[in-house]
């Protein structure tokens, strides 16, 4: 017998009928002989229409008011999930962040658990109940109403899964595991059985959305093995943990890509002045995130430094230069567009320094010009022509052999 | 300076634009320098729409899992509330049942209020601040949610009234206040400025849906002021209260009616053994309500026992009586349908003990024949042919002045 927490999206509680398709894999487990509790997130498109409605009244709603109304998504999935359960003959309890005694800080919109007593859960396990808890949610020490942000609810469930010392924590999406690359353009993409939560950090920060980076790090921080597992078929899914087992460390794990990538280059009159800060400072101030950055200063050449935003962010990024030219002291301003961001991740790395150089080795034989270049101590970016993106990461997917088993 | 309760139900806050006018109303309030505690039912369809997605899951959901589906409805609406006043420039807060210590029973879908702590809402107004509270909810002694069943946001009102010693609580609704009869049917029907907590209980019982007895039984055992107005103008509406002022006060304030009246006869064999008790329970056990009973033991007849019901339960007491014949005792049963009740109310009657009198012969003079009767000390209901109901109600306004101002 284990005690497993089971977690479920937005798109696997859409509809009374999917509830009633999740309750036949809660019910699976429970008759397994499983302690189970159960996190879900808002029915499909709830959130959206609560959103819609604070919007007619306010285009900058108070942020408390807006937890307090945006939680409710969650408390009508639970409760709806738990009148399932039980028609289906198990007895269900629904719980939300507070009575699950969830406890945050008070920013409101993106609140970071502070503590979860889990007592109450640990009772009704014992009870021999099933739990539903409301997913995104907490109380903060004021007794208010918060939500936890983007990911919330995957971060609930690992919470919860630390605090009853759970065996596994089973994230259900709508896809069967984390791959080596994306299936859909990288040929020979492969399901991973194992991922180190280090990896799935770079991983997620690199776009492949399947779990939120912050549910990661809690996971990492309190060693609980992660399983990513689809709701729509009986696939075990990819485990994240500490360390993969022998058998499966390669050095590379996975090539991710990002499309839709613009390079910014701002030319300083020399002599420098110490305003690179200033440039970062104040593009994070409007709320433009700037990725790679690389600054160059070559003797007898006006310094440059370049770095790379979203394509969307472009032309409030070109308002937000142009605007603060004087104050940023810098002289000339140029991008180029159609670019995109081709990384591969692995904990290896680490002890594999030639890593780097056979990435671009590669790139160089394929004739795939390297624009841009970011490491860490396991990942390495690049950006290249959009146009190179997939070539680039069918290229890297076979030079690193992950299609192997 | 007062401190005042205002409830706005579900028609009053069903689209964001209503919720945007009553924010001016209760806007004029707090500018006029009033302390304010809002309390606020569930959007127009929100319930009915939450009642149909789980009635999609289970025929009889779990009551526990109900109330926290339903109660999210009110939720919402106090911070779409909160939101629209805090986009006006009032300092609001919201609360939902449990964050206003607001504890009832544990009695899912009709809990009664237990106790209520006001600290928090005291130390907000304290802080100058507009307290909204969702109505029809609280919360058990086990942390449940739970809610209070019908007309329980009036009662939410009072009791917070009561609970921070309100100056008045009034109730915002689709009518501009309580009249002496329903002035759709009876010509010179007038809207009451005061009446009396009994007589509005009365005049509830009897199906004048305004306020709920509930909520109007605690504002008499806390001799609450309570207000009824009009949510869209600026009547002064109807105050209920202990008692009435003298220079209003009438011997009967207000004539009721109620159409769809089925008058079920019973007969026994003699001896009657008692077995009017089991015919009583048997009904009550299967949800039918049963109003109006008259006995009738005449030496040389058979016993009977007439009563009076809803039409829509008549099928189902037929059906009932049949199947428990031979158990109940009863060798016949009868039934007339197409009556109606009309019900004189008013405290003086107490008094006047010829009020009783005085009706009856006016439906004689009426050519009105009375098919059964019922009184109670401020109350006397008769039932009478549906087509003479109108006539009826008109002509004993008409006999006890009610017309007049």
């Amino acid at each position: 017998m284990s005690k497993i927490v089971m977690k479920f999206g937005g798109s696997s509680v859409a509809t009374t009928e999917k509830i009633q398709h999740i309750a036949t894999r809660i019910n699976h487990e429970k008759v397994n002989g499983n302690d189970v509790v159960v996190v879900v997130s808002a029915m499909g498109k709830t959130t959206d229409n609560l959103l819609g409605l604070a919007m007619e009244l306010s285009e900058n709603p108070t942020k408390r008011e807006m937890d307090t109304l945006l939680s409710t998504g969650e408390q009508i999935t639970m409760a709806l999930l738990a009148i399932q359960l039980n028609e289906i003959g198990f007895d269900t309890v629904s719980l939300t962040g507070w009575q699950a005694n969830l406890q945050t800080d008070n920013v409101h919109r993106n609140a970071r658990i502070e503590n979860l007593d889990a007592t109450r859960i640990l009772d009704l396990l014992a009870e021999n109940k099933i739990v539903v808890v409301a997913g995104f949610q907490g109380v903060s020490g004021e007794g208010d109403i918060t939500t936890l942000g983007r990911g919330g609810s995957d971060t609930t469930a690992v919470a919860i899964a630390a605090a009853i010392e759970a065996d596994i924590c089973d994230i259900y999406t709508d896809v069967d595991g984390i791959y080596t690359s994306d299936p859909r353009f990288v040929q020979n993409a492969r399901k991973l059985e194992q991922l180190e939560y280090d990896e799935m950090l770079e991983l997620a920060n690199l776009g492949a959305g399947v779990l939120h980076p912050r549910a990661v790090e809690f996971a990492k921080n309190y060693k609980i093995p992660l399983r990513v597992r689809s709701s729509y078929n009986e696939d075990v899914g990819t485990i994240l943990k500490e360390e993969v087992d022998v058998e499966n460390n390669l050095v590379v794990r996975g090539v991710a890509f990002e499309a839709d990538i613009v390079r910014l280059t701002i030319e300083y009159e020399v002599p420098f002045n110490g305003s690179l800060a200033s440039i970062f400072t104040t593009l994070a101030a409007n709320h433009i995130n700037v990725d790679i950055i690389v600054q160059s200063i070559v003797d007898g050449k006006k310094p440059t430094v370049s770095f790379s935003i979203k394509k969307e962010s472009l032309a409030e990024a070109i308002t937000v230069l142009e605007s603060n030219k004087e104050a940023l002291g810098f002289i000339f301003a140029d991008f180029e567009v159609g670019l995109a961001k081709v990384s591969i991740v692995g904990s290896g790395m680490v002890s594999n320094p030639g890593v780097a150089a056979q990435m671009f080795d590669r790139l160089r034989k394929e004739n795939i010009p390297v624009k841009m270049v970011s490491t860490s101590e396991i990942k390495v970016s690049v950006v290249v022509p959009q146009n190179d993106m997939i070539p680039a990461a069918n290229a890297l997917h076979d030079e690193f052999d992950l299609a192997l088993v």
